[in-house]
């Protein structure tokens, strides 16, 4: 996908454009105006084998100004269209809840909102993604911002030259958007993202990005899309292998699920988002096994148990022997263990042993 | 408080040192072994109008070794004291969850673990704090990571120089610990603190810290220990005002009431973190009729509205007219008001219009 030229010709400002004119072409030529688009949901969701993600199947609706269930709809994609063009106008950029208040007034001449609730602008953006065949982000509608890098890389971003291995013990702060961040820089073999940021401070106060030559992430909680994006960058355009490190239990495995196959509500933006090299690197139940992790067993709840049951039969699990495999140890042994066990065994155990050990014998599950 | 000078001999350690002699001594001259501290809890919280901070009373409490109620709790507070004497022995930083898991075994010779929760560790480090008289940062136990900042300020921090004004839309991410961090330039005239990051990303694309000469920090959701103690030590060592910018309902105000007071459960450590001058910049119930925002109010919910009556009793805000007077306001609103309603007003309207409006009248409340 092309990258954003300048403010006052994006490729995606184009699109919002082009949606804009066929409208009027419609009104023109005395037409129902119609905006045509793919269909969300379960319904349309497929796993792509090929490209090993989620992704939408070929269904498509029309969407009509004149019709008592469509307009309503209509009118927000359109408003949501103008207020995205109005951002790329100015080369500014908002937060979905900034957009919702951009959109919410009432329609001349009646009592209704244009929208009552975020979701109904959340879902306008998520139609204006389909049509425009860009990410929201490119539309300048960012997502959340969170998380933390450091490793040998220099980058450019807003006319900064930034050094992500000069930081200081804090690291450079994922902003929510990162298009236009430009890789000057990547001397780095792989890359660790953790779901934890006190792993995070635990491996960059051990320099391990340095002495193994890797970038390593963190977020606190959510792989916000800026962080995904991040990633999927640099296994794209650098060839990186990204390894996900999370605990061992199904939420964490599904961290990873997520930054590999992609999610069914972010099934239209497969192409951006999916990583399907992404390896697990950890805790797996064989690590529970081999670093002697078994007497900080936690004992799995139902909820653990259900969500297991669920993913086991997601398809890309399901005819996967190596997951099947740990889904069955994890279930003899009715327990998870949190990464942050590792620290019995040594404050530095993981730097020093168990992430050099498993990266050299290859540990990881794909 | 003096700050630690080296790994081998800081003033945090020689307290811990001091602590584990007398127990050696009370154990050499055949005495039960024991220990003094402050209680802590509601009983033993006052809110000193001197300081206008929450803190400790005088009430003081002895735990013995031999004691069947006292002697988990002495050995678990020992053993977490040996812990964090290990760390600032080796010069390297755990967090809470990590401090759990190096204190989780079991008691020799019995079937009993040493910590079952990480309650119990919690409380021994806060019990260490008490002693020592040190934040659990410089006994080399972090807290959370999290949030931003962007300002004209250079600082040093492990050895690298990090120039606030140079890093892209990004912004440095904030340490849990920032205790060893040196200001080494400090051009801003104050300092907004935001509860959401994307306003922080709003004011950081609009470049407001520069065109205003302050610094902007921001979390996602908490404000950690270490942006408390970030914006305390800009607050004491360069008399930077800090003011508050959150959501126009009672808990964008008890954001700030933490900030500027401290809190129950962090009492004893008032001193390293309330910041007793910090200014309420909005939303404000004012705002909300100066600003045009009633159109965007949202019902308050019996939640609100119980948190509301809670908080019109604390002392600091009973004695104080013109907190009862937003308090009063609200009420008749009946509804709050989101920060992000102001985008209503245009994108930029709060770095634009709002902000600058508001500091150059001084309508903010103490």
């Amino acid at each position: 996908m092309a990258k954003e030229e300048s403010p006052t010709k994006s490729p995606a400002k184009a699109e919002l454009v082009k949606l804009g004119q066929q409208v009027v072409t419609d009104i023109d030529k005395g037409r129902n105006p119609k905006i045509e688009l793919s269909v969300r949901g379960l319904s349309n969701v497929q796993f792509d084998t090929k490209s090993k993600t989620l992704i939408l199947g070929e269904k498509t609706a029309q969407r009509f100004f004149f019709n008592v269930a469509h307009s309503k709809k209509f009118l927000q994609t359109i408003e949501v269209a103008a207020i995205c063009k109005s951002l790329l106008d100015v080369a500014k950029h908002a937060s979905l809840r900034d957009v919702f208040y951009m959109a919410k007034r009432t329609i001349p001449g009646t009592k209704v909102n244009l929208v009552d609730d975020q979701k109904e602008s959340d879902k306008a953006i998520e139609d204006l993604e389909l049509i425009t065949n860009f990410p929201r982000e490119q539309l300048h509608v960012n997502a959340n911002k969170m998380g933390s890098v450091a490793g040998k890389v220099i980058i450019e971003d807003s006319g900064d030259t930034i050094d992500w291995s000069k930081l200081g013990s804090g690291g450079w702060s994922i902003p929510s958007n990162v298009e236009d961040i430009t890789f000057k820089k990547v001397n780095a073999e792989y890359v660790i993202y953790m779901e934890k940021a006190a792993v995070w401070e635990r491996l960059h106060e051990d320099r391990f990005w340095e002495k193994h030559n890797c970038i390593i992430m963190s977020s606190q909680g959510q792989t916000t899309r800026g962080i995904r994006r991040l990633l999927q960058r640099l296994s794209k355009e650098h060839k990186l292998p990204i390894f996900v490190l999370a605990d061992g239990d199904v939420w964490g495995w599904y961290i990873y699920s997520v930054i590999k196959y992609g999610s069914i509500t972010l099934a239209h933006m497969a192409e951006e988002m999916a990583i399907p090299t992404v390896k697990f690197l950890g805790v797996t139940c064989d690590d529970i096994v081999n670093y002697d992790l078994k007497k900080h067993f936690i004992k799995l709840t139902e909820q653990d148990l259900s969500r297991m049951k669920q993913m086991q039969q997601y398809e890309w699990f399901a005819k996967n022997k190596d997951w099947q495999r740990q889904f069955k140890m994890m279930k003899e042994f009715g327990a998870k263990v949190e990464i942050q066990a590792l620290s019995a065994r040594g404050i530095t155990f993981i730097s020093d042993k168990y992430l050099p050990e498993k990266i050299k014998k290859k540990e990881w599950l794909d």
